[in-house]
């Protein structure tokens, strides 16, 4: 057998972990009840231990020199490089530090959970910046090995090839126009009359609507299901796909749109091809891309007129509100286009939201490089939340730098691939759009050929390209804001 | 560390891999979409590979010899022999043995379905011989290592300290009374009329009385939960018990029972002390005792008069029908104590099912002692089916000797549990009474006692005594048959 096959091996064993990883974890938040946690999260730990001793392997370091002086088709030479990149993930960082960063995340996090409601950032700070000193260690370990700086290094995790170079250079752009834009989009809005529908909305109803509307985004139930939890997500593999949502008798539309989101997620998954299940190249390329796909889903899909043409008779159906004005398609197209600024990430619309991700990226990249301390996140978060959204967070730790979970257990690099995703999925869109006729596809139910698209030029190529190459050839160009931008003026000041 | 420690350690982590598997297996019956089944059969079957390489570690033969030296509590001395029991048990058998039968079973069990449905006995035949054979080699081995007969080596590994002497005497005492029993019983019940309650009953309401039920039986929903499977099943974790039924829109009785039957094996789960969880010695005693809590649930308690007039108004309740007289407590418990000899045994009542189980011992028996031979079983199986139950199975392969998955996969000397397990439970029962007035605490909706009784001599002892010892402990005699003669007259004949 060669090592390349050997290697081939090692990592389809790795994957079959990561699944019972990903069905146990799943149960863990959809269905267990609270007395079976310590138990699931020691057999989870066990597991995760298990993984990493496989994923650290000794032999791999000689299976990896021998099979790169094999003989190897293209192909095989990117899986190698793929699962060489996996490896070096998992090999670099020595024992004692991934262990102590996984103490220090998980305490500060729990300490967190009490620490924002009381809104008390100096102990949170205290946590904290533990946590960031071991992400700087990480970084540097990580940074001296791939030649890359430390936060470029961490954000290499998530965004396989993105630089802080060219997130500067996208971010400052979007950030020339972005205030004026909600300036002028407000303008505009607060003329508009909006109903609010009025609860409530059964819970089995808003189930099956659910179900329906994802039977027509394609999502295959043969490979996944939807349930609920508290944080909804997408887990499961990709034969097996599970997205959960959260529902809210008064309001379907979060959860609605909630659900077309991880239906997005989860047909990448769920469309990544069978030849490389189990294989690094057979991954989704990025969280960035990830993230188009949802958004693709929700924001450039779902929230649009067109769309809203066909949710609004399947939502009136579903509840029985056939004369309720507020389902209109033209009073829920409003509805899920609001526009306002907010201290909450989580909560934010599709024009805001780029503001919260700038703002953590230009702090967290300057945290990681120590060009700032702990100390001066909330000076900055204040001064940078007035000068994107003209909101002030002086004093507010709870609705301002203490509001994520994210930097709690050290996942510094990660907050860029929202607004990234938000990006590629414009680009997407706009090349989709000089091949065919979207809205018409829409009004007449046929989103196969964009479903289409998708697959070819993203679903079917996993890892197989770099996220640029993936970009260029679905697109013709590089990533750039320009697409997006026009999606938002389209959207928020044409219509 | 003392190496008793270090084996405690290291059940306790052959015990989350165990869980692990609890968890998938229950997803993959009670949620997974069947598109899921090949990754997940893969994943389970790879952690199954890691928890034969665990249960078999060579340093463990070391360990074991060096903590037999150490100073140790009488406790600590019983639980290093159930470590060494479950050790043993998975060290006997040669490697390619273990792969040789697990192959052979599968490929048995795949044919049989289609088989069964043919009626295609001489086909099956084939594979079955290469199952027995296999299991005969198992058996050899066993009994070589344990000084016991082939069969008893077997019977052991489900029912320790069991042995055919012991399994002849009582089943031939059964076989003494039990064909006039039926006799008599299907007399006096010609007279009585029973009505059959009209359906349907909407499967949410039959949920909502199953889980009523389960929670007036102390199931405890913190710990557990109930889902749907095809094959109703007890899984998950002590801490986490996962059970399942299978509703029928025109019969609730029938999920009913079986919700009850598994909520006993649920609180005998739930019940193990958690002093020694993860570890042998912590764990149900044998499948004989964990089938009497299930019997004890469903047939002691749940059948019974008093108990009916508990269900009975809940049931009126749950489907709204105050009215219904076939859902009288009277004509409910008519209708749950209806004795008729069937062909099949799990379709089997209380009365008949014992015939079914002798049947299958008395061959399986003679089978692995090598008295007879694959191609004798549809005779024998026929001949005994006339003689216990006045049924003949002659030509009728689908409803004989192929009805049960057990033997297609190897597993011989599992049959007589079930059996073990309801004489178990009458003799529990035959004890509690001497206590307290069962009846009475029923009606007075008050199990609570009878709960404890159970928790305090077989629950909370888990494995830490012999079956033996916790019978006599329990009981103050051993195993006999008379208790369950007594209780099948008491119900069927005199009541
Ligand atoms: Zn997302
Ligand atoms: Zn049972």
């Amino acid at each position: 057998m060669t090592f390349y096959s050997k290697l081939e091996q090692h990592y389809q064993k790795l994957s079959r972990l990561a699944h019972l990883n990903a069905i146990c974890g799943w149960d863990q938040a959809a269905m267990m009840p609270e007395g079976g946690n310590q138990a699931r999260s020691e057999a989870m730990a066990e597991l995760a231990v298990m993984h990493h001793e496989q994923a650290t392997a000794p032999e791999l370091a000689d299976w990896f020199a021998q099979a790169e002086r094999e003989t190897l088709t293209a192909e095989q030479v990117t899986s190698l490089k793929e699962m060489k990149r996996s490896w070096q993930i998992n090999n670099l960082l020595p024992t004692d530090l991934v262990e102590e960063k996984s103490l220090a995340g998980s305490k500060c996090e729990h300490a967190w959970r009490s620490q924002r409601a009381a809104n008390s950032w100096h102990e949170f700070s205290l946590n904290l910046k533990k946590v960031v000193e071991l992400a700087r260690r990480e970084a540097q370990i990580r940074a001296e090995a791939t030649g890359l700086s430390r936060y470029d290094a961490l954000l290499d995790l998530y965004e396989p090839g993105m630089t802080t170079a060219e997130l500067d250079k996208l971010f400052s752009e979007v950030k020339s126009w972005l205030p004026s834009l909600i300036h002028q989009v407000r303008e505009k809005q607060g003329t508009e009359k909006v109903s609010t529908p009025a609860g409530p909305f059964p819970i089995e109803q808003q189930k099956s609507l659910s179900v329906d509307v994802m039977s027509k985004l394609g999502f295959d139930f043969h490979h996944g299901r939807l349930d609920v939890s508290v944080h909804p997500f997408c887990g499961g593999v990709p034969t097996d796909v599970r997205i959960t949502t959260r529902y809210d008798e008064n309001d379907f539309t979060s959860a609605l749109m909630g659900v077309v989101h991880e239906t997005g997620h989860a047909r990448y998954e769920q469309g990544l091809p069978a030849k490389w299940r189990g294989l690094p190249i057979g991954e989704a390329r990025s969280m960035g891309i990830h993230e188009s796909q949802s958004l693709f889903f929700e924001m450039q899909l779902a929230r649009s007129e067109p769309f809203m043409e066909i949710l609004a008779p399947l939502a009136a159906e579903a509840f029985d509100r056939s004369n309720d004005s507020a389902l209109s398609s033209a009073n829920l197209t409003l509805l899920n286009t609001r526009v306002k600024p907010g201290f909450i990430r989580v909560d934010a619309d599709e024009v805001t939201y780029p503001a919260h991700v700038i703002l953590r990226y230009e702090i967290e990249r300057d945290l990681i490089e120590g060009h700032i301390e702990v100390a001066d996140i909330p000076e900055l978060w204040d001064k940078k939340m007035t000068e994107y959204l003209g909101l002030s967070t002086k004093g507010n730790y709870t609705d301002g730098c203490m509001q994520d979970i994210h930097w709690t257990d050290g996942s510094f690099g990660y907050f860029p691939s929202y607004t990234l995703g938000a990006m590629y999925a414009a680009q997407f869109m706009a090349a989709i759009r000089k091949e065919m006729n979207v809205d018409n596809l829409i009004r007449e139910r046929n989103l196969q050929p964009i479903f289409n698209w998708l697959d070819k030029h993203i679903w079917k190529k996993a890892s197989s390209v770099s996220t640029d190459k993936l970009l260029i050839e679905a697109t013709g160009e590089r990533l750039n804001a320009e697409h997006f931008r026009n999606h938002l003026v389209e959207r928020y000041l044409k219509s």
